[in-house]
This record gives structure tokens, sequence and C-alpha cells, in this order.
């Protein structure tokens, strides 16, 4: 019998998931840095509560997994982290807010696949529920800020405030009932283009040619922020949004603010931001986020306000960029930094690879006694940066090699030496 | 609608999730120090991979989710993470051996619900494939030792050898074709005593009487590690099992040679062990594994070897053990460390909180601009330990007041000198 992977799905093996497990550490250490507390949630959750009325809707229903336990219940797989966000506020009355919190874990969407799809990926959200004013909004833009230095990508930041765009595509011209058909052509931008965008508006929407160049001469605008929100202010006159996005430029300044950004229909109700590659061939988000004031509560249905702005970070896709970013040889296909190879002395050896993890390093050595070759060949292969060797003579008088399999330099050293070297180079 | 959790999950609130979160970076970075690499397979497995003749059985696979997908393809919720594992090393041939890899991650049961059982839960596995010495066993006896220590919990760990079991047994007296139900009766000695234990051998198994109490006073022998051994050698005679505990306890101090020790029928072919808390109401094993030679094998199918050792940290049961022996004080319940709270200057405010987290700090403040006793009482609930109030006379002098909310103390610094104090205490 052939073993064979779910449809979808991945593995990822140490040369990937080292990868992944730094974004991860780097995504963790920085959500805690700015107060946001870890939290989890189950992957299976009640259908009910996956299907409700304001849950992820009717599109997402139609990719859920789902299953039923032995009693019969309706279980699905879920499919976001912010439904079962939402599931945990409505259980925990007790919670103070503002409430924030991070998850990041697997979510599952039995769709079709296409490149860079998959039915079982990882998200990673921030969210803060509890707080109306854009402070909040600071705090999630300051995170991305840090997580992307970290990481080491260069980064565009788009932002828009969804109160603008519904107005400006009215004043266009554009019929009411048509707004939401005509911000899913607008979220189309970066994918297709301005003009299949116009031809789209034209010949599907069913706009006029003269309202949908306005339309876009406006979304479209050139200057810098100011300079756009000015032409937006004259187009449209006065809105919150200016307020909000006013507020959030003078507190930060590395936002390009993009008034055509919609993130789609869904539930965003004020300022909308997502994230790009600067260079790089990848233009799908990196992260994407925005405010939405009425979901929670929604959700809760206990009559309550649960204002919330939220971000979530596309594991996979930061992981992609990645690649493109690093070249192949920084990639590590090992966690292990040092191999200690014994030349028929394996017992002292097991000591020294002892002694050197106690100092934190992560230390390897083989477990199936081969000679020195086989082992050089080895740790070259597994690409482990210093080989020590330890030989009978060498140790009797507390001496080892030290071998850096990188440059080839090779140094004689006492063990306590040694021991020292490698700690203050590779333990942080 | 009440929003409600699938039965038999659990949510983790920061304050378990914290905690759990600690476990788990303590278990991948001793993992990672004793060379092994993370890999990760993927919560949807195929069907046929799942029930195939050498994974889990048919016991497991009554309890395993099954599900299709759009498709149609049947799939199932892993159980386990060995046979994944089995099938990455079925997968990718080209494997360098010995391969020494961790994987944490949930795994899934539909089984009955008893107290500490969930139907998600987490498993930790550390494996080594592809030595067949007791080197690899020490290894990851290793990884015991400091795994706990580093958690602060004493432990008791039992080691046997399966292949001096099965002959204890058979030398006792009992049928060969009984030796397996024999077995999983000794196996719950540590549940319902002693006792019970030789009252179901008799009762229900059918063995003499004087069998039972015989083979009963040989598993149970006291003494050393080695005065155990001398009894069951003048036993059993001559059996591979000695040499290996033999060359182990040489190795590791620690350990309680327990010739009762079982772990189930399952797949064991040499050395079995299973670590217990040595004071504490707890009784199931905190981790447990073992040597199988087999297994992979038989699943991968290729008709090459694949000896294996591998231990599974629960990280469930560690949780609760963990419970007992913290007091409830030291629980965290936020990761936050530094709470920064305005009087009246919040842009400032949010100045200083900017640059206390560049200092790596975990630093929050009040997103609501409540007033200082609210904001004292949020800290003090939260658990936070710092609070740093920002007034408008003391920012003229570059001056704020630190307040330490355990000891209540207080006193006013520069705004570096407070930056000093707090990283030199909280950020390692």
């Amino acid at each position: 019998m052939e073993l064979k992977r779910a449809k979808g799905t991945r593995d990822f093996l140490p040369e990937e998931k080292i990868t992944r497990n730094n974004v991860v550490d780097i995504l963790r250490k920085t959500f805690e840095k700015y107060g946001f507390n870890p939290l989890e949630t189950p992957s299976l959750e009640r259908m009910d509560v996956l299907s409700s009325k304001y849950a992820g809707g009717a599109e997402i229903m139609k990719e859920t997994f789902t299953l039923k336990d032995q009693g019969g219940r309706d279980l699905g797989l879920r499919y976001d982290l912010t439904v079962p966000f939402a599931r945990v506020i409505a259980m925990n009355k007790g919670l103070r807010m503002p409430y924030k919190r991070y998850a990041i874990g697997r979510v599952f969407r039995d769709g079709p696949l296409k490149l860079g799809r998959y039915r079982e990926f990882w998200q990673c959200d921030v969210d803060v529920v509890g707080c109306k004013t854009f402070v909040a909004e600071t705090e999630l833009l300051n995170i991305v800020k840090e997580v992307f230095d970290k990481i080491g990508m260069d980064i565009v930041v788009k932002v828009n405030d969804r109160r603008l765009l519904d107005v400006i595509i009215e004043k266009s011209g554009v019929d009411k009932e048509k707004i939401n058909e005509v911000i899913l052509v607008i979220d189309k931008l970066d994918k297709i283009g301005i003009e299949a965008v116009k031809k789209e508006l034209v010949d599907s929407v069913g706009i006029d040619k003269t309202v949908s160049d306005k339309l876009l001469e406006i979304v479209l605008c050139k200057g810098s922020n100011q300079d756009k929100l000015k032409i937006i202010s004259s187009f449209i006159g006065e809105n919150e949004g200016f307020d909000n996005l006013n507020n959030i430029f003078n507190e930060i300044d590395f936002l390009e603010f993009s008034p055509s950004l919609a993130r789609g229909l869904s539930y965003y109700t004020g300022t909308v931001f997502e994230v790009f590659m600067k260079k790089g061939s990848i233009r799908s988000s990196l992260s994407a986020g925005g405010r939405y004031d009425e979901l929670i509560g929604d959700l809760v249905g206990d009559g309550k306000e649960y204002p919330s702005v939220g971000i979530s970070f596309g594991l996979d896709v930061i992981n992609e960029a990645l690649k493109l970013v690093k070249n192949e040889e920084a990639v590590k296909k090992t966690v292990v930094d040092t191999y200690v190879v014994s030349i028929g002395c394996s017992e002292e050896t097991r000591k020294i690879v002892q002694k050197f993890r106690e100092g934190d390093l992560k230390v390897d050595f083989d477990l199936l006694e081969r000679g020195v070759s086989k082992n050089l060949d080895f740790a070259s292969k597994a690409g482990i940066k210093y080989v020590v060797l330890v030989g009978k003579k060498e140790l009797e008088a507390k001496k080892i090699t030290l071998k850096n399999m990188f440059s080839g330099e090779e140094q004689m050293l006492t063990i306590n030496e040694c021991f020292k070297l490698l700690t203050s180079e590779l333990v942080h």
C-alpha cells in the first residue's frame, strides 16, 4: 500500500518548519510585547456555532469540513479564528474589556486548490475588543511594523476607511444597490489592473463609463496622504473616516493611504489595512485586518457593544515571501549547531555532548558510531556549522579539534575553550 | 442562540494557555538541544493511511473522527503523531538515518469522556529512527530528566524491557497463548493494586493461584536495580534485555527498574519507560515511551529496517500536575509585566510605552483613558506586577512613578532609570 497525504494538505520537514517556527516565535513575542495574551480554542466546533447567522456566511459554509461525533452531534472544523473567539466571549461574560488576545492555529477550508491555497493552513490573529478609538488601530499597525522589521522584509502598509469608500462610490453616481458589487470589483485592482476593473464595472456591473472613470480617478488619486485626503474630502465632504485616518496618520508615519482598499464586503465598519511586499513577485497580502464593530456583538447577541479591531498574519504567504527574500544558503536545514564526532572514544564523547548541552548548545552526535569521514559528510549535508572531533590522544591533554564546516577552518582547543567559544557565538 | 463548545473540547484562556506555552517552550528547547528537528504533519489524513493494517489498530479506529472532502475522499483526523511520521518516512525516501524528529500537535479521539480525557488533545513526541543501540534510549531519558527539572517537578522514571516480561510470564507457568492477556492485567497494577490484579489473573484470565502469586512476587521484587536484575536473571536465565538495561543503567543513574512495567500490548519490542510524579495525586504517567523496532518498517512496507525509539509527553497531564505543584498565586494570569497609566497625558504615555517595548518589556496601557483608580484596579485584577504612572507635572522633569503592585512599594524615577530597572528585572 502506498502511503499518501490527504489532498490539499502539506508536511513541513525541518528545512521549512524551522523557518515557520522562527516566524511564529517573532509573532508571539511581538504580540506579547504589545500586551496581547494567548488564547487557544479547539479545531472542532459545533455546526450551529459555525453556521450561525452572523458567522462566516454562506460562501464559507460551502467550504466547511463537516463531521459527526459518535453521539451524532453535528460538528465542523473551524474555518477561521474569529468565530471561535466570539464564542469564547459569549461563554465568558466576566472578561474585562478591553480584551486583547492573540491566537495562532490551524484553520480548515474544503475549497478548490489554487496556487498557495491549502485545505489546512495557519492563521495568526491579534484582536482588541472593547475599544472604539483609533488607538487600538495604532497598536496593531505598530505590531505590523515590528514583525516585518524582525522578519527582515520591506513592506508597504495600505490603509483606508470603509466609511469613505462607500460614500465615494455613491457620490460618483453609482446606484445604492450596486455599491457592494462595485466594491467587490474595485477589490480586484491589485490583481487584475485598472483597465480590467473599468471594463468589469461597465460590462458586468452596468455602470456608465463616465461614472466608472470618475470613480477610479478618485480612488486612485496620487500624492501624499494629506493630498489624497484633500482630494477625497473635496469630493465627498464631511465624513467620520477623515478624523479616524488623520488621527492614525498623525501617530504612524509609514502608512500609505489607499482610497481603493476595500478588503471585500464582509464585516468591516471603519479602518481597513493590508500589508504587501515592497518588492517581489508575491502580490497577495502578507497580513490584513480592520475594524469590525458589529460582528462580535451580533454573534454574542446579548445587546451589548463589542467594538473590535483585528489583524491576521498569513503564515503561509509570509513564508513564501521569505523564500524569495532570503537566499538558498541562508535556509537552515537543521536546528543542530554542533556535531560531536568520536574517534574511538564514544563514552567520553557522550560526556562532552552532555556538557555542551548544559550550556544550551544544540548538539548532536553519531548514534551509529560510524567513521570520521562518514560523519563529516553527514554534518556537511545536514548543514551543521561546527564539528567537534574527539580523539583519544588529544583527549589525554583535555583537547579536542573544532572544525568550522562553512569556512573549513580547524583549531585545537581545550574542551573548556571550545565550550566557551561555541556558547558565546551560538547561544543567545 | 446560545454559543457552546463541541463536547469533549476545551478553550484555554490566558491563565491556562500561558502555562501551557511555557511547558511547550521547555519541551521544544530541550528537544532541539538534543539535536531533534521539528516536523509538522496535517491534522487531516487519508483513511487508508489511518486504518492501514499496521497503524493504530481496530480499537483506535473506533475512536477516529471520519469525514469526507467535497471530492468524496475518505479522511480522518489523526489519532496520534506516529502513523503520520511513518507516512512521512515512506514518502521521503532520501531521509538520512538516524532521523531524529520531534512533533508537537493536536490529535483527536472520539472516545468516551472520563476525567482528564478529551476529544482533542496535544501530543509532544520525540523519536529516533535508525538506531538499534541503547544510546538512543539514553538520549531520550536525558531529555526526560532535563524537561522535568526545568518544569520544576519531582519525578520517578520507571524502566523495563519487554523481552524480560514476556519470558518471566512464560517461566511462571502461564500458557503461551495467555501471555498477552496477562500483560494487559499486569499493566493495571498502578491503577487497581496488587490484590485486584491477582484476583483478575485467577478469576478472569484463569491462571492458577500459585502461578499468579509467583509471577507477582517476581515482577514486584524489591531492592536496587542490580538486586532486581539478579533476582530476575536467576529466574529466567540469559536474555538480551539484561544487556540492554545494564547499558542504560550504567549511563543513567535516576532510573527505577520496574519489571512489571508493560506499556500495554501494542508495538513495543524492547525498552519501555514511564514517568510519574514522585508525590501528588496524579497517577497517570506524565510521559511514556519505548523501543518499537518493527512498527515503522511494517507501515512503510519497503522491506527495510527502521529500528525506532520514541517518547511522548502528555501536555494535558503535565499541566494538571503543575497545578498541584505550583501554588495558586504563582499562576500567571497575563503576559503583561508593565502597565502604563496616563494621568492626563495620553500622547506622551504612548511614547513611553513604545520606548519600553523597544527594550522587550511586555507593556500594556489603557486604551479607554479611564481614571487612575480604575486603572490600578484593572492592573491589580489582571495580575500585572508593575504600574508606571505618568503625570503632567512629573513629566516636565522627565520623571514617572513606578509602583510594584505585589509589594505596594512606590518610587519616583526618571524614565530612563525606570526603563533600566524594569528591563534588568523582567527581560531575560
